[in-house]
Protein backbone atom coordinates (compact mmCIF):
# COMPACT_ATOMS: atom_id res chain seq x y z
CA UNK A 1 0.00 0.00 0.00
CA UNK A 2 1.99 2.89 -1.20
CA UNK A 3 0.70 4.87 -4.06
CA UNK A 4 0.91 8.29 -5.07
CA UNK A 5 -1.84 10.23 -2.94
CA UNK A 6 -4.16 12.96 -3.95
CA UNK A 7 -3.13 16.58 -4.31
CA UNK A 8 -6.25 17.51 -1.91
CA UNK A 9 -5.57 14.66 0.81
CA UNK A 10 -2.03 15.41 0.42
CA UNK A 11 -3.06 19.17 1.55
CA UNK A 12 -6.18 18.33 4.11
CA UNK A 13 -3.82 16.46 5.77
CA UNK A 14 -0.66 18.57 5.73
CA UNK A 15 -2.48 21.37 6.85
CA UNK A 16 -3.88 19.74 9.62
CA UNK A 17 -0.68 18.30 10.99
CA UNK A 18 1.26 21.81 11.37
CA UNK A 19 -1.98 23.64 12.98
CA UNK A 20 -0.63 24.88 15.99
CA UNK A 21 -0.87 22.42 18.84
CA UNK A 22 0.56 19.56 21.13
CA UNK A 23 2.93 17.90 18.27
CA UNK A 24 3.92 21.80 17.14
CA UNK A 25 5.45 22.02 20.21
CA UNK A 26 8.25 20.04 18.98
CA UNK A 27 8.67 21.00 16.05
CA UNK A 28 7.75 17.77 14.60
CA UNK A 29 7.81 17.43 10.71
CA UNK A 30 6.60 15.38 7.51
CA UNK A 31 9.28 13.67 5.72
CA UNK A 32 7.29 11.56 3.83
CA UNK A 33 3.60 11.31 3.10
CA UNK A 34 2.11 8.76 0.34
CA UNK A 35 -1.01 6.58 0.30
CA UNK A 36 -0.45 4.16 2.84
CA UNK A 37 3.19 5.25 4.11
CA UNK A 38 3.91 8.25 6.76
CA UNK A 39 7.31 9.15 8.00
CA UNK A 40 7.37 12.13 10.81
CA UNK A 41 10.46 13.16 12.53
CA UNK A 42 11.05 14.71 16.30
CA UNK A 43 14.29 16.69 16.44
CA UNK A 44 16.46 15.88 20.14
CA UNK A 45 15.55 19.13 22.57
CA UNK A 46 15.41 19.19 26.29
CA UNK A 47 11.65 19.55 25.66
CA UNK A 48 11.35 15.67 25.37
CA UNK A 49 13.72 14.33 27.77
CA UNK A 50 12.53 12.44 30.92
CA UNK A 51 14.21 12.74 34.27
CA UNK A 52 17.24 10.58 33.53
CA UNK A 53 18.20 12.04 29.77
CA UNK A 54 16.55 9.84 28.04
CA UNK A 55 13.91 10.91 24.86
CA UNK A 56 10.87 10.33 27.52
CA UNK A 57 8.53 7.35 26.36
CA UNK A 58 5.49 9.28 26.42
CA UNK A 59 6.82 11.98 23.37
CA UNK A 60 8.19 8.78 21.67
CA UNK A 61 4.53 7.34 21.64
CA UNK A 62 2.55 10.37 20.93
CA UNK A 63 4.80 10.66 17.77
CA UNK A 64 4.23 7.23 16.88
CA UNK A 65 0.24 7.83 17.47
CA UNK A 66 0.61 10.73 15.38
CA UNK A 67 2.43 8.56 12.66
CA UNK A 68 -0.28 6.01 12.49
CA UNK A 69 -3.22 8.82 12.60
CA UNK A 70 -1.48 10.25 9.30
CA UNK A 71 -0.56 7.49 7.39
CA UNK A 72 -4.41 6.40 8.44
CA UNK A 73 -6.13 9.75 6.73
CA UNK A 74 -4.05 8.60 3.42
CA UNK A 75 -6.36 6.05 2.79
CA UNK A 76 -9.14 7.49 3.06
CA UNK A 77 -11.04 9.65 0.30
CA UNK A 78 -10.85 13.61 1.13
CA UNK A 79 -11.45 14.94 3.51
CA UNK A 80 -11.20 11.92 5.74
CA UNK A 81 -10.39 11.95 9.84
CA UNK A 82 -9.87 9.90 12.33
CA UNK A 83 -9.42 9.28 15.93
CA UNK A 84 -7.67 6.79 17.88
CA UNK A 85 -9.22 3.71 19.36
CA UNK A 86 -6.30 2.43 21.00
CA UNK A 87 -2.44 2.02 20.59
CA UNK A 88 0.35 -0.10 21.95
CA UNK A 89 3.96 1.04 22.44
CA UNK A 90 7.07 -1.28 22.95
CA UNK A 91 10.33 0.09 23.92
CA UNK A 92 13.37 -1.15 22.88
CA UNK A 93 15.96 0.75 23.92
CA UNK A 94 16.13 3.93 26.01
CA UNK A 95 15.52 6.68 23.58
CA UNK A 96 18.94 8.99 23.12
CA UNK A 97 20.30 10.52 19.38
CA UNK A 98 19.45 13.74 17.06
CA UNK A 99 16.09 12.97 16.73
CA UNK A 100 13.08 10.20 16.70
CA UNK A 101 11.63 9.28 13.14
CA UNK A 102 8.57 7.46 12.69
CA UNK A 103 7.64 5.11 9.97
CA UNK A 104 3.66 4.77 9.93
CA UNK A 105 2.20 1.80 7.46
CA UNK A 106 -1.48 0.43 7.06
CA UNK A 107 -1.82 -3.09 8.15
CA UNK A 108 -5.95 -3.14 7.53
CA UNK A 109 -7.98 -0.58 6.06
CA UNK A 110 -11.51 -2.05 7.42
CA UNK A 111 -14.87 -0.12 7.43
CA UNK A 112 -15.03 0.45 10.88
CA UNK A 113 -11.27 0.57 11.92
CA UNK A 114 -7.51 1.49 10.60
CA UNK A 115 -4.93 -1.04 11.66
CA UNK A 116 -1.39 0.65 11.54
CA UNK A 117 2.01 0.03 12.21
CA UNK A 118 4.58 1.75 13.50
CA UNK A 119 8.24 1.82 13.68
CA UNK A 120 10.20 4.68 15.65
CA UNK A 121 14.44 4.41 15.22
CA UNK A 122 16.57 6.55 17.16
CA UNK A 123 18.71 8.41 14.85
CA UNK A 124 22.42 9.98 15.63
CA UNK A 125 24.55 10.64 13.10
CA UNK A 126 23.84 8.79 9.87
CA UNK A 127 22.65 5.65 12.16
CA UNK A 128 19.04 4.66 13.05
CA UNK A 129 18.22 2.32 15.87
CA UNK A 130 15.04 0.67 15.85
CA UNK A 131 13.68 2.10 19.81
CA UNK A 132 10.26 1.39 19.49
CA UNK A 133 7.38 -0.76 18.29
CA UNK A 134 3.88 0.08 17.67
CA UNK A 135 0.61 -0.89 16.71
CA UNK A 136 -2.41 1.33 16.46
CA UNK A 137 -6.39 1.48 16.09
CA UNK A 138 -7.76 4.54 14.56
CA UNK A 139 -11.66 4.60 13.85
CA UNK A 140 -12.61 7.19 10.74
CA UNK A 141 -15.11 10.14 11.64
CA UNK A 142 -16.87 12.09 9.05
CA UNK A 143 -16.38 12.23 5.92
CA UNK A 144 -13.96 9.26 6.06
CA UNK B 1 -1.06 -1.68 48.20
CA UNK B 2 -1.26 2.23 49.94
CA UNK B 3 0.48 2.94 52.63
CA UNK B 4 2.63 5.96 53.92
CA UNK B 5 5.43 6.65 51.76
CA UNK B 6 8.83 6.91 52.72
CA UNK B 7 9.88 10.80 53.18
CA UNK B 8 13.20 10.39 50.76
CA UNK B 9 11.11 8.35 48.31
CA UNK B 10 8.49 10.85 47.89
CA UNK B 11 11.37 13.65 47.93
CA UNK B 12 13.06 11.61 45.26
CA UNK B 13 10.50 10.70 43.46
CA UNK B 14 8.64 14.14 43.68
CA UNK B 15 11.89 15.98 42.43
CA UNK B 16 12.56 13.90 39.32
CA UNK B 17 9.30 14.70 38.55
CA UNK B 18 9.46 18.69 38.50
CA UNK B 19 12.94 18.58 36.91
CA UNK B 20 12.54 20.15 33.68
CA UNK B 21 11.56 18.12 31.07
CA UNK B 22 8.68 16.76 28.23
CA UNK B 23 5.96 16.57 31.36
CA UNK B 24 7.08 20.11 32.65
CA UNK B 25 5.86 21.52 29.37
CA UNK B 26 2.43 21.17 30.41
CA UNK B 27 2.38 21.70 33.89
CA UNK B 28 1.33 18.31 34.81
CA UNK B 29 1.32 18.16 39.10
CA UNK B 30 1.38 15.45 41.63
CA UNK B 31 -2.30 15.56 43.19
CA UNK B 32 -1.22 12.20 45.39
CA UNK B 33 1.55 9.76 45.96
CA UNK B 34 1.27 7.21 48.38
CA UNK B 35 2.75 3.88 48.80
CA UNK B 36 0.99 2.13 45.54
CA UNK B 37 -0.91 5.11 44.55
CA UNK B 38 -0.26 8.11 42.31
CA UNK B 39 -2.75 10.76 40.50
CA UNK B 40 -1.19 13.50 38.57
CA UNK B 41 -2.92 16.19 36.65
CA UNK B 42 -2.08 17.81 33.56
CA UNK B 43 -4.51 21.71 32.97
CA UNK B 44 -6.33 22.03 29.36
CA UNK B 45 -4.31 23.83 27.12
CA UNK B 46 -3.70 24.72 23.89
CA UNK B 47 -0.27 23.29 24.04
CA UNK B 48 -2.13 19.69 24.55
CA UNK B 49 -4.84 19.45 22.11
CA UNK B 50 -4.89 17.80 18.41
CA UNK B 51 -6.14 19.01 15.15
CA UNK B 52 -9.64 18.57 15.92
CA UNK B 53 -9.60 19.99 19.27
CA UNK B 54 -9.38 17.33 21.70
CA UNK B 55 -6.88 16.28 23.90
CA UNK B 56 -4.00 14.80 21.89
CA UNK B 57 -4.13 10.94 22.51
CA UNK B 58 -0.42 11.25 22.80
CA UNK B 59 -0.82 13.69 25.86
CA UNK B 60 -3.24 11.25 27.24
CA UNK B 61 -0.62 8.69 26.78
CA UNK B 62 2.08 10.41 28.08
CA UNK B 63 0.10 11.63 30.97
CA UNK B 64 -0.49 7.74 32.04
CA UNK B 65 2.83 6.54 31.12
CA UNK B 66 4.28 9.36 33.83
CA UNK B 67 1.62 8.18 35.93
CA UNK B 68 2.81 4.48 35.43
CA UNK B 69 6.12 5.14 35.95
CA UNK B 70 5.48 7.07 38.77
CA UNK B 71 4.03 4.96 41.03
CA UNK B 72 6.13 2.02 40.06
CA UNK B 73 8.96 4.27 41.39
CA UNK B 74 6.54 4.20 44.96
CA UNK B 75 7.12 0.24 45.40
CA UNK B 76 10.82 0.51 44.96
CA UNK B 77 13.47 1.02 47.70
CA UNK B 78 15.38 3.89 47.84
CA UNK B 79 16.55 5.57 45.33
CA UNK B 80 14.81 2.87 42.76
CA UNK B 81 14.08 4.47 39.45
CA UNK B 82 12.77 2.84 36.26
CA UNK B 83 12.54 2.29 32.91
CA UNK B 84 8.98 2.06 30.83
CA UNK B 85 8.72 -1.43 29.06
CA UNK B 86 5.63 -1.19 27.03
CA UNK B 87 2.15 0.43 27.42
CA UNK B 88 -1.33 0.25 25.88
CA UNK B 89 -4.02 2.69 25.89
CA UNK B 90 -7.46 2.41 24.47
CA UNK B 91 -9.38 5.79 24.55
CA UNK B 92 -12.93 5.44 25.46
CA UNK B 93 -14.33 9.09 24.45
CA UNK B 94 -12.66 12.22 22.82
CA UNK B 95 -10.66 13.83 25.75
CA UNK B 96 -12.48 17.28 26.63
CA UNK B 97 -12.25 19.74 29.74
CA UNK B 98 -10.77 21.33 31.99
CA UNK B 99 -7.97 18.60 32.96
CA UNK B 100 -6.74 15.18 32.61
CA UNK B 101 -6.20 13.43 36.07
CA UNK B 102 -4.70 10.08 35.89
CA UNK B 103 -4.54 7.55 38.98
CA UNK B 104 -1.92 5.15 38.65
CA UNK B 105 -1.63 1.57 40.95
CA UNK B 106 0.16 -1.15 41.12
CA UNK B 107 -1.06 -4.66 39.57
CA UNK B 108 2.03 -6.30 40.39
CA UNK B 109 5.56 -6.04 41.47
CA UNK B 110 7.90 -8.83 40.47
CA UNK B 111 11.63 -8.77 40.44
CA UNK B 112 11.94 -8.21 37.02
CA UNK B 113 9.21 -5.96 36.39
CA UNK B 114 6.23 -4.20 37.69
CA UNK B 115 3.05 -3.63 36.10
CA UNK B 116 0.43 -0.68 36.67
CA UNK B 117 -2.62 0.34 35.97
CA UNK B 118 -3.96 3.39 34.87
CA UNK B 119 -7.30 5.04 34.76
CA UNK B 120 -7.09 8.71 33.14
CA UNK B 121 -10.13 11.02 33.45
CA UNK B 122 -11.39 13.99 31.75
CA UNK B 123 -12.57 16.98 34.03
CA UNK B 124 -15.16 18.96 33.62
CA UNK B 125 -16.13 21.52 36.40
CA UNK B 126 -17.01 19.03 39.29
CA UNK B 127 -17.80 15.95 36.79
CA UNK B 128 -14.98 13.49 35.58
CA UNK B 129 -15.51 10.87 33.07
CA UNK B 130 -12.99 8.03 32.43
CA UNK B 131 -11.60 9.11 29.02
CA UNK B 132 -8.61 6.29 29.22
CA UNK B 133 -7.58 3.03 30.28
CA UNK B 134 -3.86 2.25 30.58
CA UNK B 135 -1.34 -0.55 31.47
CA UNK B 136 2.05 -0.59 31.34
CA UNK B 137 5.18 -2.52 32.40
CA UNK B 138 8.26 -1.07 33.48
CA UNK B 139 11.74 -2.58 34.45
CA UNK B 140 13.99 -0.95 37.79
CA UNK B 141 16.91 0.20 37.10
CA UNK B 142 19.50 0.88 39.20
CA UNK B 143 19.42 0.94 43.38
CA UNK B 144 15.48 -0.24 43.06
CA UNK C 1 -22.91 -0.88 34.75
CA UNK C 2 -24.49 -4.18 36.77
CA UNK C 3 -28.05 -4.54 36.33
CA UNK C 4 -30.56 -7.33 35.75
CA UNK C 5 -30.17 -8.99 31.64
CA UNK C 6 -32.72 -9.19 29.82
CA UNK C 7 -33.71 -12.86 29.66
CA UNK C 8 -33.27 -13.42 26.24
CA UNK C 9 -30.21 -11.88 26.01
CA UNK C 10 -29.00 -14.15 28.92
CA UNK C 11 -30.74 -17.19 27.00
CA UNK C 12 -28.77 -15.79 23.48
CA UNK C 13 -25.26 -15.39 25.28
CA UNK C 14 -25.40 -18.74 27.22
CA UNK C 15 -26.49 -20.62 24.13
CA UNK C 16 -23.33 -18.86 21.55
CA UNK C 17 -21.31 -19.86 24.78
CA UNK C 18 -21.58 -23.44 25.11
CA UNK C 19 -21.85 -24.35 21.35
CA UNK C 20 -18.78 -26.69 21.12
CA UNK C 21 -16.11 -25.06 20.47
CA UNK C 22 -12.82 -23.09 20.68
CA UNK C 23 -13.46 -22.86 24.46
CA UNK C 24 -15.92 -25.98 25.30
CA UNK C 25 -12.67 -27.89 24.83
CA UNK C 26 -11.46 -26.91 28.10
CA UNK C 27 -15.02 -27.10 29.68
CA UNK C 28 -15.03 -23.03 30.65
CA UNK C 29 -18.31 -22.36 32.16
CA UNK C 30 -20.43 -19.29 32.63
CA UNK C 31 -20.29 -18.18 36.79
CA UNK C 32 -21.82 -15.06 36.46
CA UNK C 33 -23.66 -13.17 33.59
CA UNK C 34 -25.48 -9.74 34.27
CA UNK C 35 -25.92 -6.49 32.54
CA UNK C 36 -22.21 -5.15 32.23
CA UNK C 37 -20.62 -7.69 34.33
CA UNK C 38 -19.33 -11.61 33.45
CA UNK C 39 -17.25 -14.07 35.36
CA UNK C 40 -16.23 -17.01 33.71
CA UNK C 41 -13.96 -20.17 34.93
CA UNK C 42 -11.82 -22.61 33.11
CA UNK C 43 -10.19 -25.73 35.49
CA UNK C 44 -7.12 -26.95 35.81
CA UNK C 45 -5.79 -29.55 33.52
CA UNK C 46 -3.15 -31.00 31.03
CA UNK C 47 -5.10 -29.57 28.25
CA UNK C 48 -4.45 -25.69 29.23
CA UNK C 49 -0.70 -26.15 30.37
CA UNK C 50 2.39 -25.00 28.93
CA UNK C 51 6.09 -26.75 28.83
CA UNK C 52 7.14 -25.83 31.99
CA UNK C 53 4.11 -26.73 33.92
CA UNK C 54 2.46 -23.20 34.22
CA UNK C 55 -0.92 -22.51 32.41
CA UNK C 56 -0.30 -21.29 28.94
CA UNK C 57 -0.58 -17.72 28.14
CA UNK C 58 -2.31 -18.49 25.75
CA UNK C 59 -5.38 -20.13 27.33
CA UNK C 60 -4.92 -17.41 30.05
CA UNK C 61 -5.67 -14.90 27.49
CA UNK C 62 -8.43 -17.16 25.26
CA UNK C 63 -10.30 -17.04 28.50
CA UNK C 64 -9.83 -13.22 28.73
CA UNK C 65 -11.02 -12.56 25.43
CA UNK C 66 -14.06 -14.63 26.12
CA UNK C 67 -14.83 -12.88 28.64
CA UNK C 68 -14.73 -9.48 27.20
CA UNK C 69 -16.39 -10.98 24.64
CA UNK C 70 -19.11 -12.21 26.46
CA UNK C 71 -19.84 -8.82 29.35
CA UNK C 72 -19.93 -6.94 25.39
CA UNK C 73 -22.86 -8.65 23.93
CA UNK C 74 -24.57 -7.83 27.36
CA UNK C 75 -25.00 -4.31 26.78
CA UNK C 76 -25.85 -4.80 23.16
CA UNK C 77 -29.69 -4.95 22.07
CA UNK C 78 -30.90 -8.57 21.51
CA UNK C 79 -29.57 -10.55 19.73
CA UNK C 80 -26.42 -8.67 19.31
CA UNK C 81 -23.28 -9.87 18.46
CA UNK C 82 -19.39 -8.96 18.41
CA UNK C 83 -16.07 -9.79 17.10
CA UNK C 84 -12.67 -9.00 18.85
CA UNK C 85 -10.91 -5.87 17.13
CA UNK C 86 -7.83 -6.45 19.60
CA UNK C 87 -6.68 -7.49 23.52
CA UNK C 88 -3.75 -6.73 25.40
CA UNK C 89 -3.04 -8.91 28.30
CA UNK C 90 -0.26 -8.53 30.90
CA UNK C 91 0.89 -11.65 33.21
CA UNK C 92 1.38 -10.76 36.60
CA UNK C 93 2.55 -14.45 37.59
CA UNK C 94 2.97 -18.01 36.48
CA UNK C 95 -0.20 -19.55 36.22
CA UNK C 96 -0.81 -22.09 38.96
CA UNK C 97 -3.63 -23.38 40.52
CA UNK C 98 -7.28 -25.59 40.41
CA UNK C 99 -8.90 -23.22 37.94
CA UNK C 100 -8.83 -19.80 36.16
CA UNK C 101 -11.43 -17.31 36.79
CA UNK C 102 -11.58 -14.09 34.52
CA UNK C 103 -14.51 -11.39 35.50
CA UNK C 104 -15.03 -8.95 32.62
CA UNK C 105 -16.66 -5.34 33.05
CA UNK C 106 -17.43 -2.70 30.30
CA UNK C 107 -15.39 0.41 30.60
CA UNK C 108 -16.96 1.95 27.34
CA UNK C 109 -20.45 1.41 24.77
CA UNK C 110 -19.61 3.36 22.47
CA UNK C 111 -21.32 3.32 18.81
CA UNK C 112 -18.48 1.53 17.38
CA UNK C 113 -16.50 0.05 19.63
CA UNK C 114 -16.79 -1.89 22.89
CA UNK C 115 -13.78 -1.37 25.34
CA UNK C 116 -13.98 -4.23 28.52
CA UNK C 117 -11.18 -5.09 31.13
CA UNK C 118 -10.66 -8.21 32.22
CA UNK C 119 -8.98 -9.34 35.80
CA UNK C 120 -7.65 -13.23 35.39
CA UNK C 121 -7.48 -14.88 39.13
CA UNK C 122 -5.09 -18.27 39.51
CA UNK C 123 -7.82 -19.86 41.99
CA UNK C 124 -6.47 -22.34 44.69
CA UNK C 125 -8.45 -23.71 47.30
CA UNK C 126 -10.45 -20.48 48.45
CA UNK C 127 -7.55 -18.42 47.67
CA UNK C 128 -7.32 -16.48 44.44
CA UNK C 129 -4.18 -14.56 43.00
CA UNK C 130 -4.62 -11.54 40.46
CA UNK C 131 -2.81 -13.21 37.64
CA UNK C 132 -3.34 -11.37 34.31
CA UNK C 133 -5.34 -8.10 33.38
CA UNK C 134 -6.22 -7.58 30.04
CA UNK C 135 -8.07 -4.43 28.31
CA UNK C 136 -9.98 -5.68 25.02
CA UNK C 137 -11.70 -3.75 22.02
CA UNK C 138 -14.84 -5.40 20.25
CA UNK C 139 -17.19 -4.25 17.55
CA UNK C 140 -20.92 -5.14 17.18
CA UNK C 141 -21.68 -6.93 14.28
CA UNK C 142 -25.39 -8.13 13.07
CA UNK C 143 -28.12 -6.45 14.96
CA UNK C 144 -26.24 -4.80 17.74
CA UNK D 1 18.68 -11.32 12.95
CA UNK D 2 18.43 -14.81 10.83
CA UNK D 3 21.29 -17.38 10.98
CA UNK D 4 22.07 -21.34 11.48
CA UNK D 5 20.33 -22.58 14.73
CA UNK D 6 22.67 -24.49 17.34
CA UNK D 7 21.28 -27.87 16.95
CA UNK D 8 21.13 -28.73 20.80
CA UNK D 9 19.02 -25.76 20.78
CA UNK D 10 17.16 -26.43 17.81
CA UNK D 11 16.29 -30.25 19.64
CA UNK D 12 15.32 -28.81 23.12
CA UNK D 13 13.00 -26.11 21.60
CA UNK D 14 11.54 -29.07 19.39
CA UNK D 15 11.20 -31.50 22.17
CA UNK D 16 9.59 -28.83 24.39
CA UNK D 17 7.12 -27.36 21.84
CA UNK D 18 5.89 -30.84 20.99
CA UNK D 19 5.48 -31.89 24.76
CA UNK D 20 1.87 -32.40 25.07
CA UNK D 21 0.05 -29.40 26.60
CA UNK D 22 -2.32 -26.92 25.58
CA UNK D 23 -1.08 -26.30 21.87
CA UNK D 24 -1.11 -29.98 20.87
CA UNK D 25 -4.26 -30.00 21.37
CA UNK D 26 -4.45 -28.36 18.15
CA UNK D 27 -2.00 -29.98 15.95
CA UNK D 28 0.41 -26.98 16.06
CA UNK D 29 3.75 -27.69 14.40
CA UNK D 30 6.77 -25.86 13.58
CA UNK D 31 7.44 -24.66 9.85
CA UNK D 32 10.48 -23.41 10.09
CA UNK D 33 12.66 -22.44 13.12
CA UNK D 34 16.40 -20.44 12.84
CA UNK D 35 18.03 -17.99 14.52
CA UNK D 36 15.46 -15.13 15.27
CA UNK D 37 13.02 -16.90 13.23
CA UNK D 38 10.20 -18.94 13.96
CA UNK D 39 7.11 -20.50 11.93
CA UNK D 40 4.73 -22.37 13.08
CA UNK D 41 0.80 -23.33 12.11
CA UNK D 42 -2.43 -24.58 13.13
CA UNK D 43 -4.40 -26.43 10.71
CA UNK D 44 -8.37 -25.58 10.61
CA UNK D 45 -10.51 -27.87 12.67
CA UNK D 46 -13.93 -27.40 14.52
CA UNK D 47 -11.81 -27.38 18.18
CA UNK D 48 -10.59 -23.57 17.11
CA UNK D 49 -13.92 -22.06 16.22
CA UNK D 50 -15.97 -19.46 17.67
CA UNK D 51 -19.83 -19.28 17.60
CA UNK D 52 -19.96 -17.42 14.42
CA UNK D 53 -17.80 -20.13 12.34
CA UNK D 54 -14.54 -17.83 12.27
CA UNK D 55 -11.13 -18.88 14.33
CA UNK D 56 -11.29 -17.93 17.10
CA UNK D 57 -9.06 -15.20 18.62
CA UNK D 58 -7.95 -16.53 21.64
CA UNK D 59 -6.82 -19.41 19.78
CA UNK D 60 -5.25 -16.98 16.82
CA UNK D 61 -3.57 -14.94 20.09
CA UNK D 62 -2.35 -18.36 21.39
CA UNK D 63 -0.95 -19.54 18.43
CA UNK D 64 1.03 -15.91 18.09
CA UNK D 65 2.35 -16.32 21.50
CA UNK D 66 3.65 -19.73 21.21
CA UNK D 67 5.55 -18.70 17.78
CA UNK D 68 6.82 -15.33 20.05
CA UNK D 69 8.02 -17.31 22.72
CA UNK D 70 9.72 -19.89 20.32
CA UNK D 71 11.35 -17.49 18.67
CA UNK D 72 12.59 -16.02 21.37
CA UNK D 73 14.44 -19.04 22.88
CA UNK D 74 16.18 -19.13 19.42
CA UNK D 75 18.42 -16.16 21.06
CA UNK D 76 19.01 -17.24 23.95
CA UNK D 77 22.24 -19.44 24.94
CA UNK D 78 21.47 -23.59 25.90
CA UNK D 79 18.91 -24.20 27.38
CA UNK D 80 17.29 -21.02 28.08
CA UNK D 81 13.79 -20.77 28.46
CA UNK D 82 11.44 -17.59 28.86
CA UNK D 83 7.77 -16.60 30.60
CA UNK D 84 5.65 -13.80 28.92
CA UNK D 85 5.39 -10.86 30.33
CA UNK D 86 2.87 -9.47 27.87
CA UNK D 87 1.32 -9.87 24.01
CA UNK D 88 -1.01 -7.76 22.45
CA UNK D 89 -2.79 -8.83 19.01
CA UNK D 90 -5.07 -6.54 16.76
CA UNK D 91 -7.61 -8.42 14.16
CA UNK D 92 -7.42 -7.73 10.99
CA UNK D 93 -10.25 -9.63 9.53
CA UNK D 94 -12.60 -12.00 10.78
CA UNK D 95 -10.12 -15.84 10.35
CA UNK D 96 -10.95 -18.54 8.16
CA UNK D 97 -9.39 -20.48 5.67
CA UNK D 98 -7.06 -23.70 6.07
CA UNK D 99 -5.32 -22.83 8.55
CA UNK D 100 -3.45 -20.24 10.36
CA UNK D 101 0.41 -19.46 9.79
CA UNK D 102 2.27 -17.35 12.26
CA UNK D 103 5.87 -16.14 11.14
CA UNK D 104 7.60 -14.41 14.33
CA UNK D 105 10.81 -12.72 14.53
CA UNK D 106 12.82 -10.82 17.64
CA UNK D 107 12.64 -7.38 17.52
CA UNK D 108 14.93 -6.78 20.47
CA UNK D 109 17.33 -9.20 22.62
CA UNK D 110 17.55 -7.18 25.68
CA UNK D 111 19.39 -8.69 29.10
CA UNK D 112 15.79 -8.33 30.72
CA UNK D 113 13.82 -8.82 28.20
CA UNK D 114 13.28 -10.34 24.33
CA UNK D 115 10.72 -8.30 22.43
CA UNK D 116 9.06 -10.64 19.19
CA UNK D 117 6.75 -9.54 16.59
CA UNK D 118 4.72 -11.92 15.06
CA UNK D 119 2.29 -11.49 11.93
CA UNK D 120 -0.38 -14.16 11.29
CA UNK D 121 -1.78 -15.56 7.99
CA UNK D 122 -5.01 -17.21 7.69
CA UNK D 123 -4.18 -19.52 4.49
CA UNK D 124 -6.75 -20.67 1.78
CA UNK D 125 -5.53 -23.40 -0.66
CA UNK D 126 -2.40 -21.09 -2.03
CA UNK D 127 -3.49 -17.74 -0.49
CA UNK D 128 -2.02 -15.61 2.26
CA UNK D 129 -4.41 -13.09 4.12
CA UNK D 130 -2.40 -11.62 7.17
CA UNK D 131 -5.82 -11.52 9.74
CA UNK D 132 -3.43 -10.49 12.81
CA UNK D 133 -0.62 -8.76 13.94
CA UNK D 134 1.27 -9.07 17.83
CA UNK D 135 3.91 -7.56 19.55
CA UNK D 136 4.81 -9.89 22.98
CA UNK D 137 7.33 -9.13 25.71
CA UNK D 138 8.85 -12.27 26.75
CA UNK D 139 11.87 -12.38 30.07
CA UNK D 140 14.64 -14.86 30.02
CA UNK D 141 14.01 -17.88 33.08
CA UNK D 142 16.60 -20.06 34.46
CA UNK D 143 19.88 -20.95 32.33
CA UNK D 144 19.03 -18.34 29.40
Amino acid sequence: MSDTLDPAIRQFITDRFYQPGFMTNFDTRIVTLEYGLCVIEMPASPLILQDQGFFHGGAIGALGDTAGGTVARTVLSYPGDVLALEYKVNFLRPGVGDKLVARASVLRKGRSAIITRVDIDCVTGGEAKLCAAMQQTVVPVGAG
